[in-house]
């Protein structure tokens, strides 16, 4: 099946915006057996559009184009679509109320031009748009004059908005996709998430051992990203599912204890559903991450059942006023230091009661840094009421790296901690 | 002039990583006034990368290509090229010196099909790769067989990871377009990032006034993205400059209040430089926003000398005994109160000293919602020591875009008070 994957917009061709769609689109349909074939981007201009589209669907079975949908005259994707296909364009009534509904439980008045996102070509499925005003659509290009032998492809419009876009896809597109355009065999697919190991760790560990498999056909895929390397395993056919499932059992032996989730899971979720089946609770304590773990942790649905406070204590005043710190800690050991790390983590959690406490402070850069402290030092503190363990790691990285990588390292020992593994 | 982005890589069709090259590209290009038509991605397959090539040389002045010059059985592009333009590869002594020098300085040995990398089309130029060892690659295609007219073109072949592209492009790649592809015109373009308008509010405001200048060529562009709309003015030619100047004042004068930054400026970035130059200090107190706005100040480096201390005050116990906001508060007016969010900053301004406090509460969702307080809801208080003031909007996102869109309207809230506009 060829797959053709068209992004609009003139900030991707002028550099002012990363291409997320591409990597997300792309990877939620290889996910479910559908790899694109090829990727293309075009500028807002109907001519770009039309003709992107046009070769696309000279020989691509599936086209789906990202923009262009919303209100504004850049939003060039619905009305050239239409004039290429010449097809016209009618006001949907369910599209209509979706945007009028839009700017009524946000009591804003509703500018008349956002009602241009109601129109759809003729004979398109409307795919309802959740989080905004623009829908998708959907239209079955039968018979296909842009195709010399004539076959049928599919057109996909989605909104440029990940959040509008996101849902759409994963919740209306992919069963669309299993009806009209079924995959010919079998195609299973598992990403098992890792942290706490390199990629050529991973790769040196299990890529041998899985070496009778992959020989026979099972795709084999890392993908490094800040804090986690991923694991990709996927094949076709009849035995798909039986394959990946011996697969997965020997990535399991090989480095289970670093597998913190599957496919879309986050760290921070697990860690939330761990402590919240078990009635847990948390307190935070952050002086270099400066809320980052916290801004992880609520990020999660029902994260209040666990997380009673946190404090952002980036000055020495704070973490003594506010957390006990004492002033001969501070004055002996330094800010960061094994000592104060200790103590902001039972400070908060002696302050709040919480089962677990944790605390990180080190130096984010890129200034800051002294021969004995250097850009990248961090102390990351776990109090449990037990005992209090304390992890010293080296995080050499430009500043809003550091605080992630740091926030990992911290929720990761957590996670570990509570799986005693 | 058209010029079309290739970018080659298997990787980026499963949505394994991120085409940052796109990016990084277009952007460094069209700063010198190249802007480009048109990307396209393809896997590492020689007849998918032919196949782009052949069509981009149809049609472009220019194609720039990334990847697949390495060593291994996946860099097929060279070969790929060399096939398409019907040229023999030759071994080029420079090259070869260069990749056989990148061993000797590592003290490791050459393995032999590294040597392949000195191979080049004949007469290509040969862009030197200080810092890996496939080079670049520049052909002039003269006359090109592609193009229906015949007009040359210039293909450039560029190696895969940024490192050696980067330097490449910057130091060899622009100078040589300067000299082959000279621009016909200047070209200017400048990016106005506003937030607490939507993108068909700014658009009503600012089109019709723009249009004298839009009808003689002014490009004028909308990229809304969660919290904040930019717009961009760019044109060509010998008025470029004073066009956009005239473009920026008459923006400026319609929704200038709105506008808090140029280019890559981020609100948080904009309000920690603002705060820094007049020696004022902030504190924070996150109910809803569980940490997100303390993580945005700290994403900036300096952001020591202005945040003092930050809350993330989940549970009503939190917010009695870290801030001081009274029970009966909490009793008469539940937690998601005006009455509440004022008594939280001011709790926070009193316990630090600071000049400034930030405090929000809300529902963040999915649950958590009443009638009379539904999901969206949020106060958001500034404490300034002579007055607390606080805004009700209605956020009715999904739980991380409500995060976010909440601390942006507080960041701005924060920025219009220290301008006072």
């Amino acid at each position: 099946m060829n797959i053709e994957l068209i992004n609009t917009g003139s900030e991707l061709m002028l550099g002012r915006v990363l291409n997320t769609h591409q990597q997300w689109i792309c990877r939620r349909l290889a996910d479910h057996g559908y790899v694109v074939t090829r990727q293309v981007s075009v500028a807002d201009a109907g001519r770009d559009i039309q003709q992107a589209v046009r070769e696309a669907l000279s020989g691509a079975d599936l086209v789906i184009t990202t923009g262009g949908l919303g209100p504004t005259s850049d939003d060039l994707t619905r009305d050239g679509i239409a004039e290429l296909l010449g097809k016209k364009l009618r006001e949907d009534a369910k599209a209509l109320a979706n945007v009028e509904n839009f700017f009524a439980i946000r009591k804003r008045p509703m500018p008349e031009k956002t009602r241009v996102q109601a129109l759809v070509p003729e004979g398109a499925l409307v795919l309802h748009n959740q989080h905004g005003t623009a829908p998708g659509l959907a239209i079955e290009i039968r018979p296909n004059p842009f195709r010399s032998d004539g076959r049928a492809s599919w057109l996909i419009l989605l909104p440029g908005p990940p959040r509008e876009l996101q849902p759409m896809l994963s919740e209306q597109v992919i069963p669309l996709l299993r009806q009209k355009l079924p995959l010919e065999s079998a195609f299973v697919s598992r990403t098992l998430k890792t942290t706490g190991l390199g990629e050529s760790v991973v790769e040196e560990r299990i890529a041998a051992p899985l070496k009778h498999l992959t020989d026979a056909g099972l795709e084999l895929g890392y993908c490094a990203r800040t804090g986690d390397v991923e694991v990709r395993i996927a094949t076709r056919g009849a035995a798909a599912e039986k394959t990946v499932a011996e697969a997965e059992q020997i990535v399991r032996r090989l480095i289970g204890a670093h597998i913190f989730g599957e496919d879309d899971d986050t760290l921070e979720a697990v860690v939330v559903r761990l402590m919240t089946g078990r009635k847990q609770t948390l307190a935070l304590a952050e002086s270099c991450t400066g809320g980052c773990i916290a801004n992880r942790i609520t990020d999660v649905p029902g994260a209040s059942a666990v997380l009673l406070a946190g404090w952002v204590t980036y000055s020495n005043q704070a973490k003594q006023d506010f957390l006990g710190v004492a002033a001969e800690t501070l004055e002996e050991h330094g800010a960061v230091s094994e000592a104060v790390a200790r103590e902001l983590a039972e400070g908060a959690r002696r302050r709040t009661g919480s089962d677990f406490a944790l605390a990180v402070t080190g130096i984010a850069g890129p200034t800051g840094g002294t021969p004995d402290k250097p850009v990248g030092t961090v102390f990351i503190a776990l109090a449990t009421g037990r005992h209090t363990c304390v992890l010293n790691p080296m995080n050499r990285y430009d500043r809003g790296t550091f605080k992630y990588v740091t926030s990992q390292q911290a929720l990761e020992l957590l996670r570990r901690t509570l799986l005693n593994c």
